[in-house]
């Protein structure tokens, strides 16, 4: 028997009887689902760390993999219920951009906005759709209900709107998309948009957060320096990341989610 | 094969090793449980949360399933391990009242003591009944042992003894049961008390919280007010909650569970 | 058909999607694998308290268990990715005494290093080898590939150095090994070194945290003593405790890990 993975990512943290009944009612519907949990630990209301985090996890399950999205400060509003069908899977949560990074991604097929009150609770809060909505969807689509039953298919899905690197006289300009439980500063500056500036490994470059200008050595593992030094690498997930070997990168450079971030080449500028 | 749902939830925290040897205990005695974590961030010793949680969650899950709880500042003490089998499952836990408000949801059937050492690890720790006698008895439980081979079936078990909310001219009195991780205010007060005010949606009702009184408009979800607004919803379990919309209500109020709430009809007062 | 249970320790916490990567790689390549986490809530780069965790946590697993451990300050670095192989099952991690502990518990067999990339992600990088490589190489083991097929045989891997307490004229000299969420002082003094003192139950013994000298009462289980009183007990784990009844015992003594604590039966010193 098929057992489809269905994985959770919400803002709802452990302490609450939240995810559990979000669990209850998939594993009431479709026993066999394997439930994985992404994290449930993104900052209230955080689509864009939301965005990021699915992001990262969802090209590592395996094709037919149903992820389930509660970051949702709209719950209940006019903001509509959706599931986007793509190349490897489904993504099922609200229609806020919160899915579309991760989906694009996996190449979208479909969306559709959930319609039909057969695969949702008899009764609907309306402060709760990742019970009563997302969870009982993504347990019905596990037990193989074609996508296209849940409703109408949609073409007006909300894209999120992200700041793109730019390369521009041998710098990069970018920003900082996310900063990991280790302080690590992640950037979106993609390895393909690096490799504009032609920094081999070891060499070092000039890096801009806020006012101040440092010289990082680029690394290949956080190892290659002393503990306490700070240090530049291509992270796990193919972005610049700022770090400081076996300490915490985003307090040294008193640094948070958004800001902004400018590399040189050193020699250059 | 029956997948039988164990449950957990406890004051354990995810930090030590605890909760994973509540759980190697049970996957070694029944291989084919599948385990669900409800909480382990209740308050240290906190029974009150734990009922709170505990009665929330349960109500969702299929019939059978078995919930264990370790909210237990008296182990090892003279206070009874119990198993309360109900129309539709079983709770097994300290005989310190966490079970009952769930249980009684369901419908109590049976209360045992567990005695039978069988059942029971080799060796009983006086300060970890959680592994040594709790997870052990749920496994047993879900490969199939009768519940009243565990003990003798007691009727004086310990019961809840909640502050029930009233209705008295024209104002219900009630109190915090629980301020969830986003900072929603969730009273005692059911939609059923609720509505002998006779407030309609859009409404506005007077609530007083510690001194202070304040005008709330009854919504329907948190996005019905504008970000930051404060309001006053049905919740998605039944009970009158005081929120702010997309911020923490509990840090605007000045909240703690307990505290007393009274709510009038605006006109009346 | 097998399901084999992998376990999972880190400092990785539970906001970021690493855990969710390491799963995913898992049930990609094993899907009927049972994912236990024994915790990732290790403190950053503390591989002492992770020793602590994983051997307290992994002899209550079933006979079989691999467990795949990443507290990795070394990461990317010289130090070697290793399989241990037991006589009750698998350890996978990072060859920088993490593992042993837990590992000389069991009953070592055999150590090889990792080296065959065919069981690695084809793409390694250098920061994130819980991902490219443990959770692989626990997968493929899950599997069944015979660890003697991941790389060559060692004998000179890294093996922890931890103070072991002594008995000298009437005084035990010991360390904290750890301080659990409940604030509970671990110490590293077992029962069988304990028993050396000649202490019975009910008796008082002084111990000497820091500068101060305390007496306290042998307990059995926490609620021996009122609550907020402090206590004696050896605990769950086969180790003397000092703990406050429904309290934090480290708050009150300003304990942390690595103190050094005296112990002596009360009448001699």
């Amino acid at each position: 028997m098929q057992q489809t993975i269905i994985t959770l990512l919400s803002d709802f943290g452990l302490k609450d009887p939240y995810v559990a009944e979000m669990k209850a009612i998939i594993l009431s519907k479709c026993p066999e689902a394997k439930i994985v949990d992404i994290s449930h630990e993104i900052d209230k209301f955080n689509i864009r760390m939301g965005v990021f985090v699915l992001a990262s996890a969802t090209p590592y399950f395996p094709k037919g993999t149903i992820h389930v999205v509660v970051v949702d400060p709209g719950v209940g509003t006019k903001r509509r219920p959706i599931i986007v069908e793509t190349e490897y899977g489904y993504f099922v949560g609200p229609d806020n951009g919160v899915l579309l990074l991760a989906a694009l991604k996996d190449g979208v097929r479909h969306v559709y906005v959930i319609e039909n009150p057969l695969y949702m609770l008899l009764k609907v809060s309306n402060t709760f759709h990742g019970r009563d909505i997302f969870a009982s969807v993504a347990a019905h689509l596990a037990a193989g209900v074609n996508a296209s039953q849940f409703g109408k298919e949609i073409r007006d899905y909300v894209e999120p709107n992200f700041t793109k690197p730019r390369f521009q006289e041998n710098t990069v300009f970018g920003e900082v998309l996310h900063i990991d439980s280790f302080g690590n500063i992640i950037t979106n500056i993609s390895s393909k948009i690096f490799k504009k500036l032609g920094v081999r490994e070891s060499e070092s470059i000039w890096i801009k957060l806020g006012k101040k200008t440092t010289a990082l050595k680029l690394c290949s593992a956080y190892g290659d320096v002393s503990p306490s030094g700070a240090l530049a690498v291509v992270g796990s997930h193919g972005f610049l990341e700022i770090s400081v070997n076996q300490s915490n990168a985003a307090k040294r450079f008193k640094t948070k989610t958004g800001d902004l971030i400018r590399v040189q080449r050193r020699g250059y500028g």
